[in-house]
């Protein structure tokens, strides 16, 4: 298969591609094979955890500086196999392979993984999720701050998408390009965004730290709202540690396989 | 059986039928087995995601305009089988067929389903709950209102049935015929009603709409109180976003499958 | 087996014995193998709903006006079998049968089930927990109050014991008589107390009652507590409802069934 | 095997060995097998109960006095098993056997342990989370106190370690030996201690008493936290009860089997 090999001019930085973990300890380049296992894998951990329920999506770039990105066709998370994993292109238009055009339902909400890849060369994963933690910091005023080490990336910034002021009154979904434009430019260059009365995108450099950004911005909600409901004033990390923090190459490698192992556990809920 | 073949005067409207994943796609008239079948999972639906405990019901009307409806007989929701769903009419008494009739035990609160199919033709299917985190909702005078995508239409109003203005001291339960007419008009056209030192009452133009609006009110409810705990101004999703999500046909057809699944998989508990 | 036979003088009243469901319909008597059963599957439920933990028990008194009651060996209640089961008198000692006593460990606070027992003859089935969700009502000045309909005897009054005005500085044990005595005075004829620190003992006139009552204490206390949390009045359940509600003869016998089979799946856990 | 037989110079006073169940009613040194098991043991109650996740270390030193310690190489807790358990000195170095290295990948905050023990003879096991519920505890100024008699060790005292105060801006690890040591300093003699935008690390006379601790840690700071948050005076345990309590040589001996049941059963997850 060539899908997937068109590659966008290097922007002059390396990417970290790590998909896998072989791939991760290796440097090499994930098998396509490897690579629709690491997004069925994604779906059930993010379901079996809980950051998804019937709806929300991830994704994972087709390698470093594609064009190109594997998703499921529209189904829920728990539920996706490798067949179902689909090919898009920025466009968020389905691949056509020796001629045959992929014929099947897409998420409607598709945008959100393309026009952040066409923005963001150094993305490789993005989980999209209505997590109920989430919902409270996106229609209220009070930002999300880093509250312990493992959710550290809180202190980048998660700036906030309001979608009334790209389109109005909508359905709240990003269905368009524009939306999904809109989203990614609210997004700029921070690891998560909150869509207000909606849900969040998180991305990562690698489909673990997709993964894991996501379980750690949502445990971070909880505990920054309890804290916060003590009514004391709260120490979140400082800049210093959350740079400190960032220059860990694989904060979030442990997780993964205990996470696979959770899911395939529970995959057959 | 002739059962549920009954009619009502139509009302100069189409109704949205889809009771099944298989209907809902065909637009065909589901057959009886399928019904009931709907109405087994239903229950273990909401019995596996914890919407109804030991307590509660569920019920499907047997066709659009049809004065008759179908629901276990009393059974705890996760013990339902086919075997246990009865067919009751408008007044919420067990059909005669060919000259039996069925003295099983049926639930004290039936006529919350008579009396509002009576009065809604587009209602299609009702749940009764008592999920914890709608209480609150009907004990103090804060209204529920939409914190997401996922329960936009609580933005369509959700009334709170105070069952002292209709029946004085009582037990609390809707075991009265104008006890379920008085729930019946409070929930006037609105998608779910509460229900003072209760419950609540969820309806639907399918049995997927009642059952994914019992889920996400109860995650609403959750979301909304934690956003209000945190001690600012809440924004809400408004009138115009309630009206647009309002003309998606299926907003929960993707929810339904997996739910399905997750129910079998803890039917056996 | 003779032990259990003893008989205190009737008091003028009928007893509601109703221990297993079977008996709770016929009316009869149970066998002494059924009332070993209903300590066993008590245990299991209470387990299995998370109102004990490694900690915590329930016995059954062997008949209406004994002066016996059954009660695990000392042993986390997941992990009781019929097996364990032993006999106690009203000092909480073990009865001797055919000559031999039963040497095997109680649990130090069996005094909260004998002293209980003997000033409240209408109580057949008492559980002791330490529910977390209860422990802020007894730590705070704040009364639990009825919230709904499944935990409308709470409107019954829930006292808390505070065992520093019965037995000054200990280790919050109820490990002697004077103890327990003071526990049950505090109850009065109250369906259940709070204990100051240490967790809650609920009574029954069957184990369905003690079980349930339990269950939904518990929830009570979380639902309450959110309610109170949203910062305005809350309207609980008015005594004339309280009253309406306690007419009924078997509220829950519908979760019995429903528990039991809970609690059999994740019994092996 | 004679790792770990290198005893440190006695202190003039009897440890608590009883690692074991078996060995607790013995009184007998425990195998070297035995203690393997139990780290395993531990680090699956640990993640079964869910104190830790991915991440997270429970220890174990060989004997009373001994300069040695059993931890698990670096992996998730619920994947540990036998294999993965390696012997460390207090430099927190791997011990040599029959001249051999174990060059296996060590937990980066394995100083946590090593400098504990260094200067807490009385300790002989350790456990490191970061428990969601105990994060607001140490970002905040509010103290951990008593709530009942299962966690009333509390009452002695759970500081908490600004990391910040020995090491400037940190990625928040401890990974080197002098913050194991500031650390160690922070403990003094208490059950715990918070660190500050991280986790805690609970230590005990024994590996029941420090996973017990570390549930009850965990259990009480969420019952703090409601009881405050209902806004009224909250009665803690007085020094006195604490006192009493802890004269008690053995609170939670019962749930040990019972914890390691359920993460038997769960331990394939």
């Amino acid at each position: 298969m060539l899908a997937g090999m068109y590659v966008l001019p290097r922007r002059g930085f390396l990417f970290a591609a790590a998909t896998t973990l072989v791939t991760r300890l290796s440097g090499q380049q994930p098998s396509r094979e490897s690579l629709i296992d690491d997004v069925v894998t994604a779906n059930h951990i993010l379901a079996a955890l809980e950051i998804v329920d019937a709806f929300g999506h991830v994704s994972i770039r087709t390698g470093p500086g594609a064009g190109r990105y594997l998703i499921s066709r529209s189904l829920a998370p728990a539920q996706v196999t490798a067949a179902d994993v689909m090919e898009l292109d920025l466009d968020s238009k389905s691949v056509v392979v020796a001629g045959v055009g992929d014929k099947r339902a897409v998420y409607r909400e598709r945008f959100i993984h393309g026009e952040i890849y066409r923005v963001r060369p150094d993305v490789m994963s993005i989980v999209h999720c209505h997590a109920p933690a989430l919902i409270p910091f996106g229609i209220t005023k009070i930002p999300l701050r880093p509250v312990y080490h493992n959710s550290s990336f809180v202190g980048e910034g998660i700036p906030v998408f309001e979608i009334r002021e790209a389109g109005g009154d909508t359905d709240m979904l990003v269905e368009k390009p524009e939306l999904g434009r809109a989203l990614a430019k609210t997004l700029g260059n921070k690891p998560a965004v909150l869509m207000r009365g909606h849900g969040a995108v998180i991305v990562g450099k690698s489909v673990i730290e997709a993964v894991a950004r996501s379980v750690y911005l949502e445990e971070n909600a909880r505990v920054q709202a309890q804290a916060m409901a003590m009514g004391q004033r709260v120490t979140y990390l400082d800049e210093g540690e959350v740079k400190k923090r960032s220059e860990d190459p694989d904060p979030y490698g442990r997780a993964w396989d205990l996470w696979k192992r959770q899911a395939a556990t529970q995959g057959s809920r």
